[in-house]
């Protein structure tokens, strides 16, 4: 019996363009149970001729240059936003409007007063909303969370999480928009701090408190255009924060571009009462596990490849391994799911606003020198 | 500019026929440059229901159950061999007499006189022929033949590789059909050491001697379909061999299923004269690299992901890994490039039946108690 | 030729007594060149029988009880205090008036003002001092420095240090002195976290503010002497700090003993403008190093055990590895050094001192929830 | 209470003298139920200016030059031969039957026939005597011990060890005495080889078939004392086999001087059917375990430096490391209780016999090309 088709609108298909339309594309070859069938309907660009080989390169039937003509098709189930952080607010508000289920590339926005309209827009309009942090579905993470919530490694006291990469660390690196404030909204922190930030949340609980600390260490880089002249760097190049979770657990966050050697290195350990966890993305698919039991007690490395960890039945045999981009096909089958259930998937626009605020409260405590405290969030 | 077609026949879709029938989707929407569109046109099976449901989940245009009559279609320009080894040599002699380019999983065949007859068909139709042995084309693999090829190692003095899986060391496991001689030619020889020995011809060179030892733990198992009763297992569970290489270098071949908590560790060392190189495929994005440079000398470990490194220009930014599929979609994107310039891509079957002679000569040694020689190879 | 002797006096002989005086009679034993032959003349405790019964275990002449009486003896040359922090100050300030050469095992002092006051004593008593932070002679330490100091990983940007232990998870462990402000200062804070400041000091540079937060999970525990009573734990159980170093680098410091799995996880990652390094007290014979140098760049893991690294000529050949007592003999090795040379060894008391200042200021910053400020140290 | 005191006579001061001296100065200053109290008494070598350096550098009271006459002493209790191979007959022969306890470095003897003659010797003298073979008493290998007697693992089918080095990869590297076959007996093979062998014998049982390969890549080298000059190397620069044991395992054993890197990589892995085992001695104190336990089951690496873990109680807390040298002192310590049990302690100079077969026996097969069979020992 052929499954109902949901047609995909694809806003943007850069780097995170291309990781999710191979998520659509992908995600009903290998999950069976998947409720409907998505069709990659049309993508949306700025530039004809770009957007025009992203279509044929990317498998889109269609592609177009303006995305509020998409918004008004009939046709249209999905829109899924890859643009920008400073553009996702119009989008997403007009998405909400269109009623139309939303999937939005993390961050939710460049600044909390966009991001608390883009979740009101959603909650008036009733639509599904989901917020791509796509790690939350690395296998081995999905592993993690149910191993703490079963207990087995008790309360946790320390949550220590860092996302370091090299990529900028030469000062001849161009001033790129990423470098800019008023284009990227922040540096490390909004675009690898907060997925450091959202799995605390995910995995450990609530951040009340922090105290932050924001460096940039070359102040001027090359134009891209113009390599002669240079420009002003206004965003982070390194950010920290000590954290305190509402469960009394302390934590550290760090997000850094200027560690050479690590490329992607978003790393986590999380120590409990009775045991402790270790993930790295660069090895993805391991799980470190330490749970005291006695003498022959040690932290073993799970392989976590197997048809009974999350997400892996769909894929192959023990051993293995998926990549990066397999995080995101788990994301739209988690949310092609919630659609047929007619539930909010998470993390959604909910998350994407507390994210905000806790990414909001580290700037602030970097410039006036103390803690800042963020609100417990209520998710209804 | 549309690239011309090339219609794609799968036959069988089990494990294999689910990575290849994967690998010809993606490949064009990774690999830019690939030369040809390929059309995922039939996918072949025995049995009606299961092969239409093969056809969905696949992404296949069409199905059918008769392979013979799917060789005999002109719009047909690939065939793609999936079935267990029995069955290899009498569906490639079938294509290669009608002309098509073919793709073979290994083991090219179950025994040394049915791969020499493959060969002999594919030369005499002259069509393109490619053996899948897909490690090949692990990027960390590929980088480090091009390392020995570059001579940053030296001269080549030991090559070590073992391939350990688990997952019949429970004597309750069943008799499947891998572990009958009849159905499966060899055991761990076969399936494993197998690519064990192939990596070592890609990056060594060839075995010229072997001494051999075969062991089967377990010598019967309850059968699949009526688990009281036990059938025989008549295959080796491990394999091993001593090696002596045209070069002078010495090795070692290991394929084993009874090393609980390898599940896919194909793992392979090598030592030269100036520097050693360590590949796991269980960590299959990283290569461990030594060269010797005085008081800093360590092994580093390279995470294969930069778009400096092999294929990886197609996929995504650096530290962001690759899974196991992707060696397919690897496979087939030098397979098409091969068509394209019309010459023999390798591995192909003159490395099918090289590799077989290798393996009989282990199983011979293991027979007899004596070292057995092997012939050295021509391509012509 | 005889070497002069130089009669040593170990006030203390427990676990630090131990490591002390295992040092003071291997140093000759391996190190070919140290200037003096050092005696273990006396041990110094406050229990006549388990004081006489160190002395025979740990290979001293004699015993006491009174160290003033030791203190007061013309032959002894060096007072090696490993006592509880609390006692040092009274100690080492008659020690220095006596005239002796002081090796003081850290922390120099339980408090600023007594750290003032020691250094005070043997600036004014013009004798050789020493504080024991024995991990700066772990050899791959002594190599890190190495590194930075010939500027191979260029201007150093991150540094992130964290000391992770778990022999106080279990709620039921008894509240022992270690817990008790009054003896021991503070928790993890002056014990651990403290080496990892040391050695940011030692590889990075000074410190120059501070944002702290320190936590105590378990507030009151079982009486090591009457279990069914309970009694309160007044330190810390853990301590972090956000730290900004004089050469504009950024870093992290954390100390637990709540880290379920980490037996003595001394962790320190250093990234600077063109390498990185990591180096782990649990692996202490290794050194990662990451130098940027195109497509086969890694860490790399040094076995630091050659004769060209520092101090290992006096060990094994290479790949046969030391422990951690070792670090303490390197540290009398060089202060016999320092001695002969007429030169104050590194670190000493004006670090001991510097060192409070750190400490000290992260605890006024955890209580004030405000960034402390440290003055920056001069070293006549 | 005074421990009797025993008389040590160490003939030998090099790299092996210097290792077990530290085992008699140290083993009764940490554990302290060791039964006697040993005396550094006399150390014998035949050039008097460098045994009497040695002596005092070692902390001996007395050195000879001629060690019949040491052996004709009373006073001595304990014979420790550090000389190479060509001489433990003649020495061990004696001290036999002098009466002495006997402590041999390994290999016990050179050839197979000394090796009977220094066995029956002993056993007409009714001595003590011991094979220092000091991986046996690693703590993590004395865990793997007590693991697989426990049947954690189950019943074991893989032994894999390899034992590589890096020194002599080098043509330019001379000569040296270990690279003459009248002075050494064989090259990798009776050096490190051995280790991997006898280790296979303490974990897993009795080898009973051998298929050998010996390597030499490098024929001639410059003679150390006239490098003007080249020499013959009549050993093997590597050594392999193949193995089965008596107890229906399979094995592989390599040694080999020509793995760049491989300072003193020692690792072993055990397949068994329940878990696996796996240990390097370049990181002694840990061991890796994998037992079959489910979804989380992972190999785990314990830090094998607990009191609760053999020999550990009497070093450092948990995490604290020891250094290669302390597996002699475990030997010796060994040796000691042994002495006080009237005991013969393992291994000794059956156990030397026997492993001198299963060297031999590898050998013949690399010359004959056949599997050579080895008689099944008997320890009475």
């Amino acid at each position: 019996m052929a499954k109902r088709k949901l047609n995909v609108a694809l806003i943007g298909y850069d780097f995170m363009g291309r990781a999710h339309s191979n998520a659509w594309r992908q995600v009903a070859h290998f999950f069976k149970d998947v409720p409907f069938e998505p069709v990659l309907k049309v993508v949306v660009g700025r530039t004809e001729a770009k957007v025009a080989e992203a279509r044929e390169r990317l498998g889109f039937e269609q592609h177009a240059t303006n995305w509020r003509e998409v918004l008004a098709r009939k046709d249209i189930d999905i829109i899924d936003i890859c643009t920008p952080g400073d553009s996702h607010a119009e989008i997403a508000i007009a998405a909400a409007e269109a009623g139309k289920t939303i999937l939005c590339e993390k961050p939710l926005a460049n600044n909390l007063s966009d991001a608390e309209k883009m979740l009101a827009a959603v909650k008036k309009a009733g639509v599904i909303h989901m917020l791509c942090h796509n790690y939350r579905r690395c296998p081995a993470v999905a592993l993690a969370k149910q191993i703490i919530d079963e207990g087995q490694i008790g309360d946790i006291h320390h949550y220590r999480g860092v996302y370091l990469q090299d990529w900028i660390v030469d000062p001849n690196f161009p001033r790129v928009w990423r470098l800019e404030k008023a284009r990227a909204g922040s540096g490390s922190l909004g675009d690898i701090l907060s997925h450091t930030m959202d799995l605390s949340r995910y995995l450990v609980g609530e951040p009340i408190a922090v105290s932050g600390l924001l460096k940039t260490f070359i102040s001027e880089r090359p134009l891209p255009d113009d390599p002669a002249k240079r420009g002003k760097v206004d965003v982070d190049d390194s950010a920290q924060a000590l954290v305190k979770f509402a469960n009394g657990a302390v934590g550290y966050y760090e997000g850094t571009r200027f560690a050479p050697g690590r490329k992607n290195y978003n790393r986590l350990e999380i120590n409990g009462s009775k045991g402790s966890l270790v993930w790295d993305l660069e090895r993805m698919n391991e799980l470190d596990v330490y749970i005291e039991s006695g003498p022959l007690s040690g932290f073993r490395t799970i392989s976590v490849t197997d048809g009974k960890h999350p997400f892996m039945a769909a894929w192959w045999p023990p051993g293995h391994i998926i990549g990066y981009e397999h995080s995101f096909t788990h994301t739209v089958y988690d949310l092609l799911r919630a659609v047929a259930a007619g539930q909010q998937p998470r993390p959604n626009f909910e998350d994407g606003l507390q994210n905000q605020r806790v990414l909001d409260a580290i700037e602030r405590s970097s410039i006036t020198g103390q803690w800042q405290t963020i609100s417990e969030r209520q998710i209804g």
